[in-house]
């Protein structure tokens, strides 16, 4: 029953066997091989149009690069409050732009909301020095909640970033469950709506580690390859990527995993639904599902063999915790099975 | 013929088959599953001493976390004029420390040479604050044009960092060629020699993508996670490096890897000895030759199939160049077969 | 009706003496002339110990150098919403620290509320590496809306950076209008009651260009001298700085001036409070007056030659504005006189 | 006998006196003020065009703040092997921009060798991203060792910086001896030749504290304000800077003062011509002059009262030193007397 994290899983077979057929024989190095520009070609047609792609190693180095490639002196960016940039990258993207600013905006489900977002870049006047000088917009989809922002919601967002002359970065590292849960194509969930630059994470979903920075307007990406080069990002057997994300895309394997985890969650959350013990926090729409239950419940059911982990209680939640209770986090994945959720229904008596 | 380096190869057999084998199943991530805790200890075992190592994506990001590690205010780590992390990093030593300054050290061979050392040091008088201060000494084992550090010349270069309170990092991209070269003991060619810390490369021998960095001080490393993870280079699924390393280690599979890639260089540089149109530059005692010769020469032999890389000649080399002549650089590795040198061999016309 | 900021003044007629007396003749540069070494002696006698006392051109730069002395790879400073730190310094501390972030934390009355910084601190469990490290927390004495935080207060607060091991800064741009509040010692202020470092201003009290960072102790401070050159806080005629503090600290003229703004501001709110058309915001103590007032009223003033700033109401304060309505901060100095403050309260039609 | 340097001085007696002058009364803060305009205008006159010009505290800051404003990342900036930015600066070019990169190139007399920067600039073609990329060039006139570079001198170095699509920067901290050595115009020793960006120094030839960036495009500086700012080098009081501008410029005080020092720097060559214990290092053109003479001899000076210092013979100079020799520095300045110059005559016993 590991419900930690997807990112404890390993490769999916298909992944783990594309390395393996390209493990042989010589290719140019730095990115520049045969595999690496096709890979490149098939995330142009993914997205239907040109793009810039940059395979990087990380997710935060995809958030963090995205930042350094549109830095401006004393920029200031804006994020959700409880977004994995601010929360969980140990200050990477401030340290990639040499301290630019993270501005926490608030808003229910994980979402920022336009309307705080406004108020807070109205704070910084164009011109006056002493405040800074707004530079970008970051959203993550999904949330780190395991909500989804919807189109509109999307569209709402960008207009405030247009209005303001702000880029907007989506941080993509769980893109692929959102784009199963809407059921729309890569194109209408980003630049169609919007957003200017992508990180689209692969390794949560069935890759080792294969992360890319995309930039809809390959025009603003022109100093990132020295950007990427100097943040040690810029790996010698980049094929080693290219591959992954070979087999990733192949007949749909990346959709379709998202699909089976997503599909997880849905059943977990359906059985938290009938406990007695476990309240759902919120509605999941990706692969993560959070429930509030009795600190002594979660230690019972780690006993059982249940992996998960405790979480901080969004600053603006409707239902806060008493004392005696805690809120657990529960990720499924592409190597969730139903056995794994029908343990974990017994393990908390759902019917 | 690919020749081009030693990071056009892919990955060896046995380091894919292990990652085939480590795909399945889950494991806490963040570099604290079992298999990360076993080649951390693995690395202990080499070295003969308890070791503090973080595995990292490029041979670039350990360099240049190293410097981060042992930052200073107004730093300046001292480095061979042609070596990698001042001509081959696009300044990422620099921006990992926030402007720590390399001061290029000239000295034949690709080797620091120690009074020079001592000289440029000397700028540097402790508390005169306008200068800046002295905070480490890089040596690149083996070095950059192929030539490998004896142990009595690390330890006289170690002599000076201890008399300047100095550390000594080595960058060990090609460690298993110098090891090989030398046939000593991993710990004779470091601590022993006082190597303060050690950028750990299995990249270029093999692996996909697995590089270490070695403290063998670990209270030295303290601030190290902190850095790492503010650097985006702590990988979720950690065990994908791991796992490269558990291959590259067992049954020596490294060392006899680099003495393979060594002993094709030998070759290469004897078939170079008897061509009439190219001249070895210097006597390779690693995986890389560097070779003088026309550059119609060089042209004839591109399009007979060899791929290779022109090189910047050392500002101090007793042999310059004439207008029409080149330098190339040949690198040798892991995959190389004598039959590439046996058609190479006869592409020069070698007896 | 000059009320804009204490920074539009020019300097105390007896700190300009004291340049055309020091104009004369040849210094030891760069901070090691007698008279440097005779302020610096100074500041030990005023605080009643040895202190480590740094001269710099602007309150920016000693609040800036002062995180940068205690920077940590990751780390976050805690300092309330509202503070200059925060809002007013286009990001310097976080230029000065690489990328070291600044939490904001709530409070009332610009002040840091105790509770809300266990909180926010406990958001950051230590060796969690993904949520970086808390490295510091910062207050302002006086506050950015005019209020003095008591002794007690800073008390409490430096409880809860001994607890985590937090050094505490105290930014005193206006240091001398919270003394002559508290009329208490510069000992009692500070290091008497935990804090650490202190960012000494002398600029908006009567000096043209004297800032000051003092460390209370040395010891944290030894890297300091390369950091503040580095920084280009270095002048190399010190002694345009240590001329000013003369003057200012001779027969204890700095507090006579703050004693005088600190009245004047008394005298100001008074008007208000007897006007129909203002309402003081909240109750000044040191030499800020913050009033709502219609804009149409704002604008009159203004009219009349009333010089103030419109101000952001703070994100916590019992009263809201009308749409119609504004904030306004209305500053007094060593300048300012009674007829300024009779001229204004006639204006406003106070009694 | 005070030639330790130019800023062991305090400030001339009409620069002193202006600064009282302006001391009374209300002025905008934040460089706004009207006499912070009219010395803006009076910089567009002195150079014959509208230019953008930021006042700053050091002359250290005018030089990285220029080095930030063209900032690239990865970038390498090339400045003579002995310049002030490169040995003077503790770092501060490289912490203002990030890290970029100063590349050190040689030269006789103090100034880059065209050939020799053409070379070093071609060791980075354009998008090969692991060398970095050339940002800049930046030269010191008057040079480190109180040489000047003539006007044809300044345009080849220009050609070459036209030639890589880069720009020139002049650090200018004695400009006004350089002026006065050539007797050309501002615009003839600038624009005219090719410099993008001056740093203009005031401190060293009569002010205490007045550095100003110069920018001959301004629409190269459209970002200075938030980098100035962020880098806690824009000053509230600003007019204490304009003020001793405003004096500096009336009726041609700086270039009489640069005249008068360049006057007594050859007065003082010519002493030591004569005398048999002291040689000319090199032939003097501004305000530096530099000798070589027995350390015995040095610190027989000493004792009769000298006050100069010992410097780092340059690298590449026709003459080195035995062991008992010793290099020292003298500098003449606003301050410096013929009495000055006369009893250091007679101390060395020149004829």
């Amino acid at each position: 029953m590991y419900f930690a994290s997807d990112n404890w899983t390993g490769a999916h077979p298909r992944v783990a066997a594309s390395l393996t057929k390209h493990a042989d024989g010589f290719a140019t190095a730095y990115g520049a091989s045969d595999l690496d520009r096709a890979i490149e070609a098939r995330f142009d047609e993914l997205f239907e149009r040109e793009v810039a792609v940059f395979f990087v190693g990380t997710g935060t180095a995809a958030n963090a690069l995205a930042m350094a490639a549109i830095n401006r002196p004393g920029g200031v960016s804006f994020c959700h409050r409880e977004a994995h940039v601010i929360e969980d990258e140990c200050g990477a993207p401030e340290f990639f732009t040499h301290g630019a600013r993270l501005a926490p905006v608030d808003g229910l489900d994980g979402k920022i909301d336009p309307d705080e977002l406004q108020q807070e870049i109205r704070r910084f006047p164009p011109d006056f020095v002493h405040a800074g000088q707004p530079m970008a917009v970051t959203i993550t989809q999904s949330t780190e909640i395991g909500t989804v922002y919807a189109l509109e919601e999307i569209e709402t967002i960008s207009g405030v970033c247009v209005q303001h002359g702000l880029p907007l970065h989506m941080d993509g590292s769980r893109f692929a469950n959102a784009l199963a849960c809407l059921d729309v194509s890569p194109a209408e969930l980003t630049w169609k709506r919007g957003v200017d630059i992508l990180s689209f994470g692969g390794t949560k979903n069935g890759c080792w580690c294969a992360e890319a920075l995309v930039f809809f307007d390959p025009e603003k990406a022109k100093d990132l390859p020295f950007i990427r080069k100097r943040a040690a990002q810029l790996f010698s057997k980049t094929r080693f990527i290219s591959a992954q994300f070979q087999a990733y895309f192949e007949d749909g394997l990346w959709l379709e995993l998202a699909r089976h985890s997503n599909a997880m969650a849905s059943r977990l959350a359906a059985s938290i639904e009938t406990s007695e013990d476990l309240a759902l926090a919120w509605k999941p729409q990706a692969n993560e599902v959070f429930a509030i239950l009795r600190k002594s419940k979660a230690q019972e059911l780690r006993e059982k063999g249940a992996v998960f982990a405790d979480w901080n209680m969004p600053r603006r939640h409707s239902r806060g915790l008493d004392d005696d209770e805690t809120l657990i986090r529960l990720v499924t994945s592409f190597a969730t099975t139903d056995e794994h959720i029908d343990r974990f229904a017994q393990a908390i008596g759902a019917v």
